[in-house]
């Protein structure tokens, strides 16, 4: 059987030592190792993938020997569980759905929820439920409540923003703390905020971009997961780098979960540690 | 309205003058033109973007100006119309369906065809005709015959080849000379063959990529119109290495469908002219 | 003998036309063309290499056909003449200097111009004389005199601040008014203004850059020429992401002197347009 | 202070925890760590970046606790120390010589042997040795002899072929076995053997590339250390795809020798292992 343990605490000395010589005398073979010490912050983080068999209490143990307050988990091959909501652009949807029929992501996605209907039978074409939640009628707290109700009716990992065009309010970030995953379409920290290709457009730029970045409370301000660019021209319009654009938010946010699924994704503070 | 004017000559003095002059005598306004001139091959291309209305004797005098032997052709705002062959792999087929499902090509998928049925679910969603015809029972004259009269059937501008794990016979690429686009799993001309990832693992290569290019009697030798690449390590096995493939696999065909809808590829013997 | 012919003017129909058959009377051969139309702002550009031989009254006939204020020039294969600034770093400078000793680029570099001694080894030691204005006991207006008169006695015809630290008084900008290309260390608009690595690492970009771009009197907020950017990681300090980003700047820096001395460039209020 | 330590030996289980334990015990605290695992050849690779004060015996102990023929050793902040190998062309020995002037690479340059003179002014601007030795009037043993000699006589870590336009003797090869480091203007496998970009330009390749590789008895199969591309088009001629790739190469040698440099390089048979 393969694993993945991930481990996050205050650094201490000898912690690889530590966490290594447990792993052996339980007879976990380590075949990949990533760790990185935020020494600014005084963090540590480990991600450690191990073939064999633990034994239950191999994280009883190692959380006595790490520093109070560590976080240790233990992942097996279990997919990743994903809800994905979304509004009327197909993109970034289609994308992850896309991969997830390819066998190219270790992701479950449980369900699409949308507060338009358009994307129905796009998603229904994959096998996969879609609920759709108009916001009309209701106050932004009432649709969050709304979607949020059902979203955490299906109990994912990760809750996938693909070009939900809404802002989603405090109590819906708090509720899913964390684990909501946004794609912006701007090469962040430039043209934060709405229409990016337009002021992409205005300020001339030679390289347009996309983020993926974890959701709190200030917009577009989130730890940053993944981002990627292209060259655009003075030739293209605000139009044509949309058009680009889209390529390149389906490409990243694609990555993010996928890293976020393969356990390499670590939040320090409102930064992340990304292992590769 | 708007046109696109492609010329493919003899290289001959003033011939920019003689087509936008007759342009300008026609009312037909220039928003954009690409003009090639390969001195050693003595042939031009061009491609020009205009707005107006061509009257019916325009492209009659343009053929009287030119060379004799001139390729002139008009097209509008119709589709390109593609007829896609497919074995089992869902990425570059797919990946198109889905571009289309978001109005991002310039095409029109009239049907797919394959030699396995596992693929009709993804297309079938996507609301367009799939056509399985086993080659088995068959031999390669057998198929290809099937195969291409079905496709003919459809009248096709492009046939894209998504992954048709089947070696074409030379009557199949004769019957859709210059119109069939393979996409090839490495970054030609390395790797030619059977097992592109396996070559390049065995390497030790630490960039792959992927190659579309037009189809023609020699395997993976036609004309490239488009490449990409990505990185790769010493810990990325070939199976890894083929799983990061297919997202370039992906990038690349779609790439190669949409200059050719976009009529931005001109065979010039061996080798494209590609207008950016 | 081949020239380059420029052309900027008010847009209008028929211009290609226009100027492609005057080259085509005064026998001058057309061997590549890009055109550009700003079609908000209503502007016209074209770059068009030929063979021949003009005759004088060429550029006076082609004015009389264009609309009134049209800039038109004509460039031999003269270099472009370039003096650079510079401060205490050596990367740029070194990749330009470099680039000519390698005969890459169509430039030739008259001076430097510092406001500190320690580049000279590294200047004189590829033959281009050293001027070393210190800034102490000057006032800002009194160096950027002394430095501009110096510059002016050059005659050059672009001005390029190699990494240099200082900020230009608005009298420097104008009496060199759109002939100043600066290299900023960060990907512009993200992080203006000082540190930008520092800040970049602050905000935990996944991805740094670098600008070329002309000065106007607002601080990073020229017409940009060239952009182009590198990945990073959590694991990059900000000392590392700045060492990284000097491999940046120094490709993009050289790429837009080397647009800029193939007359690629025209400024277009506060964008540009490049030709490739 | 710093320390690299560099462990290579068979694969066996439990290695990391003996190494991390060992270094745990010494107070030798790990700041970052890479290890790999070549399963198919049984081979085991880390490089552990240490802070603290080794003891004297920490090697042995650390080599008695690891499999018969471990490969250790500990790198303080000393410079990797290089002999330049040179032809006529500027670009690759003077990108070397440029970082190491800006102190980018953790590189000292020796000196430069070449066959020709005309690189000693850029060379001895820069401050460093030019030895030429010209191959005429002398075999191949013996030109091969009299350059080793010299070469050897400087006592490098490496050898860097920047552009040295002359295949080298398996004597020579073998004299400095896995030590020369060669810059090969394809993207290998594409393109072995001489004039790479004439080929790639023949066969209507749309991107180009470099590649650093080890040198061994075969030309061009060494284990590659870097590669590079850069996008081309139909209107790049075999020269200026040349230009365009001379970028790509200096940007790929300098890398190679970076990576050596930081003892991020291990050769695994015909392959290397690269750490980022």
């Amino acid at each position: 059987m393969n694993y993945i343990l991930t481990t996050e605490c205050t650094d201490d000395v000898g912690l690889i030592a530590k966490i290594t010589n447990l792993c052996f005398e339980h007879t976990l073979n380590i075949t990949r190792n990533n760790e990185f010490v935020d020494t600014a912050g005084q963090r540590f983080f480990m991600r450690t993938e191990l073939t064999g068999q633990p034994s239950d209490n191999f994280l009883t143990q190692l959380r006595q020997q790490l520093p109070s307050g560590a976080k240790v988990t233990m992942h097996g091959e279990e997919k990743t569980k994903v809800v994905l909501l979304a509004t009327k652009e197909a993109h970034c949807l289609g994308g992850v759905l896309l991969k997830q029929f390819e066998q190219a992501l270790n992701i479950e996605i449980l369900a699409v929820v949308a507060n338009y209907p358009d994307l129905a039978p796009l998603v229904e074409g994959f096998g996969v439920p879609y609920h759709f939640i108009s916001h009309e009628g209701l106050s932004r707290a009432e649709h969050d409540k709304a979607v949020g109700d059902l979203v955490e009716s299906y109990k994912p990992d990760i809750i996938g923003l693909a070009k939900y065009m809404r802002i989603l309010s405090p109590e819906f970030v708090a509720r899913f703390n964390n684990r909501i995953i946004n794609i912006h379409h701007s090469f962040l920290p430039a043209f934060i905020g709405a229409k990016p290709y337009h002021q992409a457009f205005e300020r001339g730029v030679k390289i347009i971009g996309a983020t993926a970045h974890f959701v709190n409370d200030e917009l577009d301000e989130g730890p940053i997961i993944a981002q990627n660019v292209t060259q655009v021209s003075h030739a293209d319009t605000a139009q044509a780098m949309a058009k680009m654009g889209r390529d390149i938010e389906k490409t990243v946010f694609c990555k993010a979960l996928q890293l976020a699924s393969e356990h390499k994704v670590f939040i320090n503070d409102n930064k992340t540690v990304v292992f590769s």
